[in-house]
């Protein structure tokens, strides 16, 4: 039984039977064959071991080195390999000798990546930055609350947790320079996001109905920005190398279903939106309440609540998609940076110091954590986000 | 020998052997075995075969679905391939039985994308558009004469030449509208730009001097634009569903080596460059020859000259890269629109209409072309992207 086993979770982890978080592992012993477990408490239960010899109809798509076999097979299968894995939990037969220390393995960049996307769904984050980056204009943009705002981010650079990062060299200039100069970035910056993955592909628009049959899970993702590089070349076509360096995303990944409970109603909108993004009239609020925290070299520096975010993630994948854009497996949004209205609620040092700094030193670890209320009081758990600075190469 | 043949290319056509670019094509009698070929005149060669027959250390690399394992080989084996292919030529094994016409063939996207990055590298095209979408401001923002502006696009959606493009649908506001609206565009635009292809990876910055190292050759791109759907949603994060329902590729990759002879200056930069972007000092100039016809309907509607852009394809992969963005064989990286100084030169309706329209109807067909010089007064080609517009799907 899970609670007299050596592996069994403490009372209140947020990595318990209703989170179970996919993610793809090595072992010491087996370095050379990556294949999915999931997260239970402090411990990798390989699942895909499991499955072979326990008869599971599953067991070639747990055996896999990426999640992309899994996520493609689309939300029956996702249920039922769910239900299979809480069955071997209920039986005894997990955590059994299935468990692995998370300290003996090592983890990988969970699923290949096929487009990352990036959205600016905070108001708060969205106001701030305005204010700091175009002091002369509004801060939001006329088209902000019609619709989220997003880019294309490189998808070659997403990392798993625990990738150090390298501080980008790059041009900046600020106003008063008379030219710009390249060197090393000296406003290193994070940005705390939520990563949503594509599972089943689509040929053309998603309405927002169809959002959960299409979304395979929830990560956590730590947009690193360079915010001089960033403030120099975004005008007039977006973000490029401040943010293309890297993106780191957490190892697990949490299914999406993990997080019914924590469903809640978005902010009251400003004004009626279209009616590809209008949810006023969905059976289910799209808000999810996720908490966050980010800590810089283990201090808190922040706590930033998903439940405050304008745009939902249904929105945005009915918004990414309306256009007859087609979606693939491995398909990566975020959500932009999650910034509440509290100063002890924002997700990225941009907005924590005003835009003055300090920023990022070299040598600083970042770790972003998050957790969701669950049935009965419990908390079901994101992975987290580490990354560790390093400084520019020469 | 090759003059004799019932496949002999006419003179002055631009795929000869100083061409001989590669695709990916598949034949009615075997439609589940893609491979790769290379044109010659109105022929495919089916190389993959010919190598097979001849017991080239090479047939397992061109019996393939797509590019990327030749890409991925790098530049002493994308020699020793096209010089195989040049002496199967001169020895007359091909065309022989292996030239299959281009009719009676199908071709597919050559390469599967990783990235795709669109850039912004003519002047003259930038200057048009800062005065049509920014017309109270200066036509360039400072940052555009220091570096390559670029931002990624949507990999997943880049389709090979010959697929027809849906009218996609979106929001629009025009400054005078009290709301947005949604529908299909009503603004819908080409972009005649060139693309290169990545070939060998890299894990950091690429020097100017190492671009032919990575670079394995060069395409047509169509980056179809929904100019209405662009100017609502571009601020401040730079183009998204504007242009993310499809991009146009053609079919055939030519060889970077094969514009040896088309080598030209840029024109001359009005500041001086960062050292990472200086290639005043190179030894061979970074510009191209390349001479590019837009027909709508079958009318030359213009004919942008690839010589005019400021900034060279090894600018932009040096610049790409520069902040320690990795390369991924399969990344695509484009020009931006080709426009040239006169009004018969400019790669895009917006351009040629000033703004105003007439944009594309539905049922239009788009063709982009485009060659250059190669030795002793020959042509080199480039294969053609073309595209039709269908309507928006209701």
């Amino acid at each position: 039984m899970p609670q007299h086993s050596p592996h069994a979770i403490p009372e209140g982890d947020p990595f318990g039977p209703d989170a179970l978080p996919y993610g793809v592992f090595t072992t010491p012993d087996a370095p050379d064959h990556p294949r999915i477990g999931v997260r239970h408490g402090a411990f990798v239960l390989d699942v895909a071991t499991a499955a072979a010899e326990h008869g599971s109809p599953y067991a070639d798509l747990l055996d896999q080195p990426v999640l992309n076999p899994l996520m493609a097979a689309g939300r029956p299968v996702w249920e039922a390999v769910r239900a299979e894995i809480r069955g071997l939990l209920d039986a005894g037969v997990l955590p059994g000798g299935y468990a692995r220390s998370l300290d003996e393995v090592t983890l990988h960049l969970p699923f290949e990546v096929a487009d990352y996307v990036d959205f600016y769904a905070s108001e708060h984050h969205a106001s701030n930055v305005g204010r700091i980056f175009r002091p002369d204009s509004e801060p939001l943009t006329p088209n902000w609350k019609h619709l989220p705002i997003g880019y294309h981010g490189r998808a070659g650079t997403v990392v798993v947790s625990g990738t150090d990062v390298v501080r980008p060299r790059g041009q900046r200039k600020a106003p008063s320079d008379a030219a710009p100069s390249f060197g090393p970035s000296l406003r290193l910056d994070i940005e705390a996001e939520v990563g949503f993955v594509v599972g089943t592909p689509s040929p053309g628009p998603v309405p927002l109905e169809a959002f959960r049959d299409h979304v395979f899970g929830v990560c956590l993702v730590n947009d690193w920005s360079a915010r001089d590089i960033q403030a120099w070349e975004y005008v007039p076509l977006g973000p490029f190398l401040g943010k293309s360096f890297a993106t780191s995303v957490s190892a697990w990944v949490t299914p999406l279903e993990a997080f019914d409970a924590a469903r809640t109603a978005p902010p009251s909108r400003t004004y009626p939106l279209l009616p590809y993004l209008d949810d006023s009239a969905s059976p289910e609020p799209g808000g999810l309440d996720l908490r966050l925290e980010v800590r810089i070299n283990g201090e808190v520096v922040s706590r930033p609540p998903f439940s405050a975010m304008y745009w939902t993630a249904a929105q945005q994948l009915a918004h990414m998609t309306v256009n007859g854009a087609t979606l693939r497996t491995g398909d990566l949004f975020a959500s932009g940076t999650v910034s509440g209205p509290e100063p002890d609620q924002l997700g990225c040092l941009l907005e924590l110091t005003g835009g003055k700094g300090p920023w990022l030193a070299d040598g600083d670890e970042v770790v972003i954590t998050g957790w969701a209320p669950g049935r009965d009081g419990s908390r079901v758990g994101l992975g987290e986000v580490v990354g560790r600075v390093r400084p520019a190469t020469a």
